[in-house]
């Protein structure tokens, strides 16, 4: 489409004073994520895997050479002007949080460990009917009732805001997936919420309550979980009312990654697909609570959509319908906290003929989600900055299941993602859209 | 860019009319293609893996619900119209050489054999020192020298023309890869070129009598392998100068076709790189031939850039810089007319943190590479049609190594080439760009 | 142990005249095994992955180069000498049921057309609750109990080998694997069993019935399914009774076989094993059922077995404690007939230092099973006629739950298998056991 | 055989006082073996690997219950008797060269860091025409010609034996592969061997004077490296001559040992054979050093007889005759200390029908050579307290070439090598030979 249906949205504002980062959930990627902060501001690393930090964004045509960093053509909040903020039932700091998780090496804890010893969780909103599995949930809020706890929560932000002179903030969720939950009246409207919350309804999940306070203080929220927390009316409703933008859902990292590339790739290439077989093992917390077929049914379901968008078997029935798509995660303690991907692809070619690929992938979960935590903080910082509100679809580059406005198929080829993130950047800036084309360096 | 820096092409006349395919070569991947044609002719098998018989092409916003075929869109010839001509040294007709290369199964050749048997070789330009180890050659043209031997094409052209009452031609480089030969001044003008052909000049390999008389016919050249053939000034400037679309080199099948795959999608997330060791088995005669290190040593360069191109280590130092870049063919008969790629794939995360992906193989060569035979063809002749002369590097999505501009780096990224060939499409035909930007539902 | 501690067994009796080899079952790996000797017959085919037809035996010292054949060593009855009898709910002869397999192809399947065609399944007892998913099961026997059915073989038996003149016969459960059962008190006495049978008892399944009309006829019985059938006190007494061999269970094909190759391997070098993940995939009907969670319970308890008798974990907790094992089996379509299984096998070396192996087996079921339906014919017949009866433990060989003597261990490890199996075959013809001590040639 | 044809060997003396183990070679295997030996002894760490540590070894028949360890059965050296030697021509202690090494973690090193420290390499023989690419080789010995430096071998070892009060002596060659020298004239009689030496003959490598230095003062030489060594009739004559046992060569570690346990278990069931791919990728000097075509030359050989001797593809032609067999080594700096091997085995069942097995194996060199280090020397010493001399075969076990007698072809299934191991412990401790044969249990 054409630039000129579009309002450039207002010149953003550049990023002065501090931005304070709150993760519900002090974990493996919260940890990792902020250890990683911290050592790169050091010097003592590099923050690979963000986009933010380390990349460039392609300005005018190839042969005008412009080409500047992400962070030096937007205005992003710097590494050094980040603090942090966090709540977990369990009150482990940091530092015993990043050893007990087993992601990062000793001897990379170790040269910040005063400094992650400093973060302590505040006591969160927290019921075990939610997500289960969790033990020595001691640090935890009592309240009258769930709007009181949201209200708490408000109070939180609004305490690190004041002690660590922050002026703008954002919420990445990093917490475990909770039970599945149907978006019912109670999530239509704000009214109908606020009084849920006051009748301790069991539909309020305490990440709704993390989503509302941040919502209500004027402060982005980013979902890296599958579960609703701010994806339904009542809570979109709030955000364009108070201009807050907000993306989701599940951060996009290891086999679904792997198959926003690879499906592209077959489908540009108009190869057809019998069947795609995936299988995980994992070794961690998350290999134990998805090892259960309950609460893997709620993953499987976002798991299995990604193909069928990409492919789009209702308009390539000949090469898309009806392929067999398997997908299985399996338990399997030696594995530790990384995971392995393995993917047998079954894929048919000229006149119908079978060609198989097979991938093994191992990997690191936290390692791939930390540096999303820190480029959708900046990212929806800025967009906030832009005057942007809502629904951020640009940031599906980032979500496994993207949220979009009704009515809109969720877009997970990862090319298109990325050229729609990199394309609204240069919208926002007021630059030319990149199409590719091309054709004059041959005229 | 904006479209408005762009004159639109001429509006492309219609497609009306027979189209003769010329290929040079009729082995394995020759008869896979014209066999592959006339199944789909007679709806036995489905053009699986091509664009222009497959793809549909988005035009206009995403709620506009435009999505036609691409051959709908465009005026291509319709398979219907297609006619064949061919030249080998062997003198083998379709349906022997079919059957010889062993990669359609009989059930499948022998319901069009009296069709393949029809299609019987032209002699062809053949000496052994630009292509080793073909035994058999006895179907091959004599002159008093090369310029005689390309005049001896061209007349073979226009008998096909005029016996088979086609309109239009295409030729599409189907043979052996060639001896590596570097241009010298006998390729830098169209009177040096004509003067070394008369002197027999060693330079002069001959597919590049093919592309010399293709050009001279009309009629655009495509090259599916590495050999120069028409890259070099003396044929491009004729080109320019006939107003014949040229495009090449070497088909991008197999184990390439999959690191211009996933090789963006790490950089898209700004993942690291240590290393990626790649090892091919192959069975046939091209595994035999590229065992050798000699001739290896030329499809290894092609095979080596592909990388560097993507991932711009010069931009990306940190991520890129001195990654450990092995490729290696082995010889291995059991393998058949199959194929078999591994590759092992070291990239680092956050903080550096190391990961591995495996991928393995099993394809097919000449399946992968019949419908690209089929969408150069048609999409060459369509440009033709819109005017279009020289180098086309829309076409870029199905080569290995794509002729550019001079000055310019070819554009590996399939995903960056899939984008440019469509909006050429769009372009060519008046429509929109497409950017992903999509603003406008969250307005 | 010394040799001087075992009689040696009578001298076996020669093979002559005609073998009957009974299959209940014409499905996939009766077909393959029947149409695999009719072709090795005529001499179109080797008959590959068999012993009996293929393996030599060494006998006397390294140096005095005597390895006959086994064939020739042993009196085993002629592929010319043998007969076919099979039962079958599905009344599909032999050539229909081979094509609907998938196994072999169409060009190995003509040549034997008429042959196959001859063979046609007689009436089989069957019940639905014993065995699912079968549907078109309209070639049933009816009798007014089970005894009767019983008996009814018995007679089948005997026309059979009246009309082909056949002096000798064996059977060989080829049929599918039947619902789980636990030995009762049905199960101890000959007496016990007949009653039951006469009762109509549920514990009595379809494939007891055959195992003891073919004890009661007095011919070797071999089980290649899980299911109880001749694995209970009455049938293995009435065996010892008759003098006739039994053996079983469960042919061992594909994963379960490369477990009992490569666990021998690691313990032969005292390596451990934290972890041992494998998934199969299957697309035919054997991976339907076993893709339901209840069918597979059975199958998953034989496959985990194997690997704690090999490693011993009681013996060397320090290697073997608490390893991680999974067994998973998916249905997976795409597979169509063949199999896949993939392990990933974690272990550690000196210090605990951890390593980890990948398998990836692409491999077919019926193919590998059929050589084992024909050996364990042949040489259930020659034990027969060496006096031979009761448990073939020898034959353990063959099956991934072998039948013991009871309180002993059943030997899973491939080697040490293969190493009784031959110093059986030895023993019997009275040559000297091998122990590949060897140290005459040092001395 | 019969044990009656082999006296026994005299009852072995018990292993009393101290046991020096000398390595010419200080590196990554060396080092790994020493602070691997030294953690155990201190308790923080087990002797994974070791069968001399870790082993049973079944007596009697299976009811028997007598299964002892190894250790406990025969009288080995314990591993608080042991004490070290080294030679190695870069001066590094223990301690820098582990850490240079890079297989153990600094974890692991640093408590016994003081210990590494003590264990300072003696100047070794050392000439950079034999190993190349060994920089840094300043500890040197200096002599008048060869036969004077092998004496002052020979004192070394009577220093190290006298300063430790060592009562007996063993000699592991753990140093790089020298080049490749085919035995001469000069390596048939010790006269002329110790001829040679005076000489500075060029076909006496450094290797072969440590050998000879150990034989003539009486302790047993293992020969870890491909290389010659002790390998020709000089020095085997003069091991007779002197009693002292003598084995080699190449530690079997990585993907050979895999392929002598997948070989036997094709062989065991018959199936054929119709290719073997291998590819190895190795990151560090190892690799670098076989990356190189004329080293690599002398590996591949070694690597490729093991196939065809497990095979016999004289004996089966139908099903190993003319398999492809392809091994290639690729250095591949990622991989850092580890090894990454990738085997392709095409296969042949039933009829001729194909399969196909792939094996990723990540392994470590050191950490399987290390054990092997420990069990040669134990085993080595206890044969020499046996009355063995010259050749080891039962030491095979551990060897990628085993030596043999004259004429005799090598074992190398690794199954009836460890049958042949601890058939031969059983046999000089005067109990019966394990035979599987088990027939009393059914009589």
């Amino acid at each position: 489409m054409s630039d000129s249906n579009l309002g450039k949205a207002t010149s953003p504002a550049p990023a002065t004073g501090k931005l304070a980062i709150f993760t519900p959930g002090l974990g493996a990627v919260a940890t990792t994520f902020i250890a990683g902060v911290e050592r790169v501001r050091r010097g003592l690393s590099v923050p690979i895997g963000s986009l933010s930090q380390m990349a460039t964004i392609r300005l005018g045509k190839r042969t005008d050479g412009r080409s500047p960093l992400i962070k030096d053509f937007v205005s992003l909040a710097k590494l050094d002007d980040i603090v942090f903020g966090a709540w977990d039932p369990i009150p482990d700091n940091a530092y015993e949080s990043a050893v007990n998780a087993g992601v990062l090496e000793k001897s990379d804890i170790e040269p910040i460990a005063e400094f992650l010893k400093g973060i302590k969780p505040m006591p969160a909103v927290f019921e075990s009917r939610y997500v289960t599995r969790i033990t020595r949930a001691t640090n935890v809020k009592t309240g009258k009732n769930k709007r009181d706890l949201a209200e708490q929560i408000r109070a939180d932000i609004r305490n690190v805001m004041q002690s660590s002179g922050a002026t703008r903030g954002v919420m990445v969720w990093t917490g475990s997936t909770e039970t599945f939950i149907s978006p019912g009246p109670q999530h239509q409207t704000i009214e109908a919420f606020e009084k849920a919350m006051e009748e301790n309804d069991d539909s309020i999940a305490p990440s709704m309550l993390y989503a509302y306070a941040a919502i209500m203080e004027g402060i982005p929220y980013c979902n890296g979980a599958p579960n609703l927390s701010a994806d339904f009316p009542a809570l979109l409703d709030l955000a364009i009312e108070k201009g807050v933008p907000v993306s989701g859902k599940d951060f996009k990292t290891g086999q679904t990654w792997m198959k926003t590339i690879i499906a592209p790739g077959l489908k540009a290439r108009m190869l057809g697909l019998e069947g795609w077989y995936s299988t995980n093992i994992l070794g961690n917390r998350d290999g134990e609570v998805l090892d259960d077929p309950a609460s893997f049914k709620t993953k499987e379901a976002s798991k299995l959509s990604v193909l069928h968008t990409i492919l789009q078997p209702e308009v390539y029935p000949e090469l898309y319908k009806d392929f067999s798509h398997v997908v299985r995660i399996n338990y399997y303690p030696p594995r530790g906290d990384n995971k392995e991907g393995w993917d047998n692809i079954d894929i048919k070619g000229w006149l119908g003929y079978p060609m198989q690929i097979k991938i093994n992938f191992l990997c690191r979960d936290s390692i791939l989600a930390a540096p999303m935590v820190l480029d959708l903080a900046l990212f929806s910082d800025f967009a906030m900055r832009a005057g942007m509100k809502g629904i951020q679809e640009w940031l599906s580059f980032y979500y496994k299941a993207p949220q979009t406005a009704p009515g809109l198929q969720p877009e997970h080829d990862l090319f298109i993602q990325q050229t729609k993130l990199k394309n609204t950047l240069r919208h926002l800036m007021g630059e030319e859209q990149i199409t590719h084309l091309g054709l004059e360096y041959y005229q």
